[in-house]
C-alpha cells in the first residue's frame, strides 16, 4: 500500500472515528500469513511502513474465520514468546554482573515479542479499536484453548497501561448525546434490558435521570462503561417504578437520594481492566457538585447468583439452618409472586437465605460468590438492605427469586470499608441485614 | 487527605485542566520521606487510596528542591529497582521449567519497581503532567548523575507506550486558537523566536500561513510538538521574506508550495519519544486535502552545527578539498554580508562545504552529523537545495554561516529514501547539491 | 401549564445558563386576564420587569384552553391595534409639515400596538419559541376566525425580521446529530414518512446519504427546514430504490448527481417565512466544495395535486385534448401498477396529461397549481423530467398517480430561470416535457 | 475593497462554510452610482439576486472614501424615505374606511424605503457585520450633518429588534477564549485600558476574576459587551489593588462579594441598542449559581464628569453650600494626593460636593448628569458608598478628583429601585451618602 493511501487513512480515521471497511486491494493481503506478516512488522525499521504493515494485518486479521484467527493467535503463542537464546545470555550476563542494567535487560529479554508486535499494531489507524476486538475474539477461544492464556496476559498488561484511568474521559450520557454513541448505549446494556429509543429516552431524557459514561480518546464514540441512576426521595425498594413507563418525574433538587441501578461494561476486549469503581466514584463527586440536596448514593441491584447457589447447596443437602425446601420448592411456579400466602411463606425463607448467600457464600479462592456483591463490595460500598419482590421480571425472579439488594456508598466509609475487605475480607452490613441472618441461624 | 477532597479534586482538574497547586494541609507530607511515599504507594490495595498516595508523591515531589528532588531519584535508582530474591527464584524457576509461562514470571520479576511506581503516579489528576515534569527534571540531572540513566529508561518506556502514536490528535493552531494554548506556542518556538503576540498573530492569522499541533488526551492545553507553515508560491530561498512584519498574503489556493519553516518541541520531559515524523506527515495529508492545487512540501531549515564543525575540522587541520582558510577567516567579522566581494569569495567557498558536511560528516555511530539533517532525511526527506544568505539573523550566521536547507518531502519517495536512508545510511540528495560536493572534490 | 411544556421551558433556560430570578409569585398570574397582563407589559417601563410580565403572560398563554387562546387573540385584535387618537394626530402634523420626520412619526403612530407587545413577550427567557407556538394555535384558529387575520400579519412581519437569512445556521444532520433534534427530523418529515430510527439512520448514516437543516439561535435544538440528499449515479427516476431497506451504499466521490428528495419544515409557526430556497442553494454551495465531481443537482419530486387536479378537470369536462376517461376511470382500482397494458395504457394517457398540469394548470391568480412545482420553478429550477410508476405507495398512487418530477438546479440557469418566472411566469422546462405536452394537443 | 475588509469577509464565509457563486462579475460594482446599486436591490424579486446586489453595495459602501458615504447618506436620506404618493393614497384609503386593516397598510406606507433596503442588505453574507459598521460611519458623520438623523432612527429601530435580548448569548470570557475574541477585548476596554497581553491575562485568568460577554449569533467573533469582575472579601474602596500586577489571587469560595469593576461597548454602530443592564443581572444570576457564598454585587464606578460639572458650577458661582473655591483650587496642583493635610481638606469639601453632583446634578431632561450614574441608577442600582482617593490615576484624578463610586445591586431591591426611579426620578441612596450631602446643606 502505498504511504499516500495510508496517510490519506489516517486521516480520515483520526477526523471522523470510522471503522475500517475493504481497505486493502483484494487478494494482495492474502497472499501472505498473518504470522509473517507479524514478522515483517516486528523486523521493519521505518514509521511508514510500520504502520502500513500494522494496517494490513489489523485487517487481514479482521477477514479470518474463527479457526484462521485461531491459527494465527497459536502463532502468536508459539513463535512470538521470548526469544530463548538472547533470553538464555542476559540470564548468563546478569548472573555475572548483578547490577540494575542487567536486570533491566534481562526483563527487555524475558519480554515476549508479541508485546512489541502488539504496540506496533496499536501504530496503525484505527489500531487501538482493532486490538480490542481481537482479544474479545481470544476471550471468545480462550475457553476451549487454555494455551492462549499467555497471550492473553500480554494484551491485558498493555491495555491496563492504555487504559489507565489518567486518559479516561467521563461524559454525560442524554437526549443531547449523538445517535452515534445512544445506538451503543442501547445494545450494550447489560442489566435491565433497554428496548427502543422510547424506553432509552425515558431512562436518560427526565431531569430525574442521569446516566453517565468513561470513553477513551483512540476509541472515538466507543463507550467503555456506563452507569444509570435515578434521582429519587428516599431509597427505592423495586426497579418496576423506576422503569415504568407512565411515571411523573421529580425535581432534582427534591431528591434526597442517587441510585445506581445499572452498570454495564461496553467492551468484552476489555474484560479485566477494570473501570467500574472509578466511574461510581466520580459520578458521585459530579452528582454532588450538581445536587448538594443529595445525601444517600446507592445502588438498586440485582443478586444473579441467588437461584443457582441455593439450587446447589439443596442440592448437597446444605441448606443453612432450618430452611423449608418444600416452601422453596414453590419457586418453581410461575404465580407465586401473586399468591399473598405463598409469597409471604417464600418471603420468611428467603431474606434470611439471601442475606446468608450475600455474607457468608465465597468462591474457592474466599470471594463473595455474588458477583454484583463483589464487585461494590470491593469497592468500599456496604450491603444496605434487602428488598423483597423488588424484580418481578421473569430474569429478576429466575436469578434473584425477585430479591434486590441496595449498596450504600457511604462517602465518609469508603475507604475504611474497600481497607477491611481487601485486607480481611470483612463485609461492612447494616444491621438489619445482619439480624436477618443472625436470627436464622 | 480524605477521599471527599480527593475526588472533589479530581472532578475539578479533570473538567478544568488545571495545575494543582498547594493541595495539601501545610506540614503533612513533609513529615514523609517521598522514598516512603512510594514504598507505602506500590503497598496500597485500594483504588482511592492509591490515588490519594500518588496525588500526595506527586505533591511532595514538586515541592521539593533540586538537592531534594535528586536525593528521590536515587532513592528510585538503588531501592526500586527488580525485587532480586524474587529475580533469582524466578530464574531457577525458569531454568527448571523452561516454557513460556515461566519467561513471562521472570519478565515481570526482573522489571524495575518503580515502573509501577510510575504507572501508579500517574493515577492521580494531572499525574502525566506531573510525570513528564519529573523526567525533565531527571534529565536536566542526568548529566551530572549518570546513574539515574537506568530511572530514565523506565520513563521512556512508559511514555513510549502511553504517548503512542494513535493517542495523538492533531489540531490547527490559529487566531481562533485559545490563549492558553497560543502563550504555550509563543513560549516553545525553538527555531525563529516569536517576539511577541503580534508576531504570533503574522505568523498564524494570514491566509497563507499554517500551524500545526500534536496533543495528548492526559495533557490538556498543552501541545507537545507544533509545525509551522508557509504557504508559497515556488520554494523559497530566505526566511526573511517569510517572517517579514509588513507582507502581503498570498490566497491560499495560488500557492503550489507548503514549506514547513519551523518545528518545536514543548516537551523536554518527552525528549526521545518521537512525534516529529508523524506530524509532518499527517500536515502534508491535511495540505493536501484542503489544497489540492500544492505541489511541493519542503523544509527551509537551518545548519545548526555547520560552523562549529567548520572550526573543528579546520582546527584539525582536517579541511575537505581544497577550502581556503583565508577566505573563511572572514566569518569572524560581522558586516560580512553586505560586502559583496567578500560574501562572494565566501559563497564559493562555503557551498561545497556545507553539501560536504551535509552529505559526508557523520556522529561517532556513522549518522549525519546535522541534528536537522537527521531528522529529516530520517523522515525520508531529500537534500533538495542550498540557499545562500538565506538567514541574516544573529544566530543564523553564528550557527549556519547564514545559510539555509531545503529538504523535499516528495510523497512518492519518501518510503523508499527513508528505506535506502535507515538501512544502508544512504543519503537522498538532488544532484545539483551532489554537484557541488562532487566539484570541489 | 403542563409539565410537559414547564419542563421544556425549565431545560432551555438551565441550557443556557440562566436562573430565573423569581420571576412570578405564586398564584398571581392565574388572578389576571392575559389581557390585562398585556396592558402592564405594554405599561412597563423596567428591563426586569418587562422580562417579569412577558414570562408570565408566555406562561398564562400556554395554560389557557383553545377557547381561552381564541378570546386572547380577539382582544389583541380588538385592542392592541394601532392608537386611534395618536394616529389621527399624527396624520394632521404629516399633512401641516410633509417632511420625513413627520411620515416617520406617522409611521410609529399607525403601528398596531401588538408589534410591540410582540417583541417585549420575545424578550422572556424561552420567549421566541413561545412565540412560534403561539402563531401556530393562531394559524390553526384563522380559519374559523379571519377576523384575525390582522395579528397574523404582525407574526409574519416580526418573524420575517428575525428569521433573517442572515441568522439562520446550516448544520448536518447525521448518525453523530443528537438524538434531541433527530427525535425531531422524525416527526417532521412530511414527505416519505420516517418509520422509526433505523429508517433514519438509513437516510443519514450511509456515505452516500446527506441531511441538512436551518437552526436559528433563539430556538435551541429546534431545526426549522430540512432536506435529505441522496448521491447518485445519474438522475433517479423512483423513490423506491432510494428509500430501499437493503441497498448498497455508493463511494460519494463516485457520484455525479445529489437529489434532494425530501425538503420539511418544522414549523408550523413560522408558516409563510420561507426559507427553502436558500437552504436548496446553501446546500449545493456545501456539496460542490465538498465533492467536486457533482455534476448535477436535482429534485426526485412528488406532484401532490395531479390526482385532484385530474378528478375536477374531468368532473368539469375539461379534460385537456383527447384524453380518454375510459382510461383514467382504472386509477380508481388497486392493483393496475402491475397490470401491464393497464399500465401502459394509463402511461400514454398520463404523462401529457401530467406535463400539461405542470405547465398550464394554474391557482386564481396565475402561479403553476402544483405546490412543489410552485416552490422549486420559484427558485429557478427547471421541469426536468416526467418519470412513469416512479412511487408506488399508496400516497404516491393516491396523489399523483405514481408519477415523480425531476426538478434540475442548473447553477447556471438559476437565476435567469427564476427572473423569467418571477416577471413573465414563464417555466423553464426540458424539451422532452415541452414536447410530451405539444405532441398530445 | 481593502484587503483587511476582504480577508475578513473571507474569513467570515470561510468559517460558516458557504462559498460565493460568483456573486460579483468584475469591474461591475464600480461602474455603478451605490444609490443606484440600492435601487436595483429595492427592485429585485429574487433572493439569489437580491443576495448578490446586497453583497456588491455592501463591498462598494466599504470601499468609499468619507465623502463618498456622504453622499450615499444623504441620497438614502433623499431618495429612499417613504413614497409619498403611497402615503398620501393610504392616509385617503385609511380616512374613508378607519378600519385596522387601512391602518396597517398605512403603517406599510409610512415606513421609508430604506428599512427595507438594509433588510436586504443584511441578506449577504457578512451583511449585519457590514451594517453595524455603515452605522458607526453614519453616527461619526451625524454631529456634522444632523440631517441624517432620520437614517439613524431607521437603524436603531431595525437593530433594536435584530440584536434583541433573546437573540444575545452570554460567553465567559477566560484565557480558554480565543485570541480573535481576547484581541478584541484588550482593543474595546473602555474604563481602565488594558496595557497589553499579560495585563489581560491578569483580569481574566486568576480564580477570583470572571469576564462575561454578549455575542451575537450574526457577529462571529465580535462581543458586543463585556463586564470585568474582580471577586473580592468585602466591598472595596480603590481601585488600585484591583488592577495591582503583584497580587495574591483569593479563593473563589472565600469571596463574599462580586465587584464590577468595568464595563464596556464594544461595538459603535450599537450606540443606543442596550445590552448593558441585560448582561449585568445575567451575570449576577450566573455567579449566585456558581458562588453561592456572594453576598453582595456592587460596582466600583468612576465619577466622569464631577471635575467639568465642578468648574461648570464654580465659573457660574453655583458652587452649593458653603463650599471653598480655595480648597478646591488645589486640586490644580498634581501633588496634592501625596499632601496628607490638603488631601484632607480637599476630601472634607469633595465628599459632600460628589454626593451632590450624584444626587442633584441633572440633565436639561432630568437625569443625573453623571453618565455612569445614569446607567447604574437606571438599572435599579443603589448608590451605596463614596470612596476618597481611589482612582488616583492621571484620567481618574483628571475626570473624578480620585473619588470612586460603589453602586450596589441589591438583588430584592433592584426592581423597585427601578420602578422609582423611572416614574419619579427618584434616587436610591444609603444613608451615608445621604447624610453626606444633608450634612453640608
Amino acid at each position: 500500500m502505498s504511504s499516500v493511501f495510508l496517510n490519506d487513512l489516517f486521516w480520515t480515521i483520526a477526523e471522523r472515528g470510522r471503522a475500517l471497511l475493504d481497505l486493502e486491494p483484494a487478494g494482495r493481503s492474502d497472499a501472505q500469513e498473518p504470522a509473517a506478516l507479524a514478522e515483517a512488522l516486528l523486523a521493519s525499521t521505518g514509521e511508514a511502513s510500520m504502520i502500513a504493515l500494522a494496517l494490513q494485518l489489523n485487517n487481514r486479521f479482521a477477514a479470518l474465520d474463527p479457526a484462521g484467527r485461531r491459527t494465527f493467535f497459536r502463532a502468536l503463542v508459539d513463535r512470538f514468546g521470548p526469544d530463548r537464546a538472547r533470553l538464555a545470555q542476559a540470564i548468563e550476563h546478569y548472573q555475572a554482573r548483578g547490577d540494575d542494567a542487567a536486570a533491566l535487560a534481562l526483563h527487555a529479554a524475558a519480554e515476549p515479542r508479541r508485546q512489541e508486535l502488539i504496540r506496533r499494531l496499536n501504530l496503525a489507524p484505527g489500531g487501538t479499536a482493532a486490538l480490542v476486538q481481537m482479544r474479545a475474539e481470544l476471550l471468545a477461544q480462550l475457553e476451549q484453548e487454555p494455551a492462549l492464556a499467555g497471550l492473553d496476559q500480554d494484551f491485558r498488561h498493555l491495555f491496563s497501561s492504555w487504559f489507565n484511568r489518567g486518559f479516561l474521559v467521563m461524559r454525560r450520557i442524554d437526549w443531547q448525546t449523538t445517535a452515534a454513541v445512544l445506538a451503543k448505549i442501547i445494545r450494550h446494556e447489560a442489566v435491565h434490558a433497554i428496548d427502543d429509543w422510547d424506553d432509552l429516552r425515558r431512562r436518560i431524557e427526565p431531569p430525574d435521570r442521569r446516566c453517565y459514561a468513561f470513553f477513551h480518546p483512540a476509541l472515538v464514540d466507543e463507550p467503555l462503561i456506563f452507569l444509570q441512576v435515578a434521582l429519587t426521595q428516599g431509597l427505592p425498594s423495586a426497579i418496576g417504578p423506576i422503569l415504568a413507563e407512565e411515571r411523573m418525574p421529580i425535581a432534582p433538587h427534591s431528591a434526597d437520594t442517587a441510585v445506581f441501578y445499572s452498570i454495564s461494561n461496553c467492551q468484552k476486549g476489555l474484560r479485566g481492566v477494570s473501570f467500574g469503581s472509578f466511574l461510581i466514584k466520580q459520578v458521585i463527586d459530579e452528582l454532588r457538585r450538581d445536587l448538594p440536596e443529595l445525601k444517600t448514593f446507592a445502588t438498586l441491584s440485582p443478586l444473579p447468583g441467588l437461584r443457582r447457589w441455593l439450587a446447589e447447596v439443596q442440592a448437597a443437602g446444605e441448606l443453612p439452618f432450618d430452611a423449608d425446601p418444600a416452601v422453596l420448592a414453590k419457586l418453581e411456579g410461575k404465580d407465586w409472586p401473586r399468591h399473598e400466602a405463598t409469597s409471604a411463606a417464600l418471603k420468611e425463607q428467603l431474606l434470611p437465605l439471601a442475606a446468608h448467600y450475600l455474607l457468608e457464600a465465597k468462591t474457592p479462592n474466599g470471594q463473595p460468590r455474588d458477583p454484583v456483591a463483589r464487585f461494590h463490595l470491593g469497592n468500599g460500598a456496604r450491603l444496605e438492605r434487602l428488598n423483597w419482590l423488588a424484580d418481578r421480571s421473569p430474569r429478576g425472579l429466575a436469578e434473584g427469586c425477585g430479591l434486590m439488594v441496595n449498596y450504600l456508598y457511604a462517602i465518609k466509609d469508603i475507604e475504611r470499608n474497600h481497607e477491611a475487605y481487601a485486607k480481611d475480607g470483612k463485609i461492612a452490613a447494616a444491621s438489619p441485614v445482619l439480624k436477618l441472618q443472625r436470627a436464622a441461624r
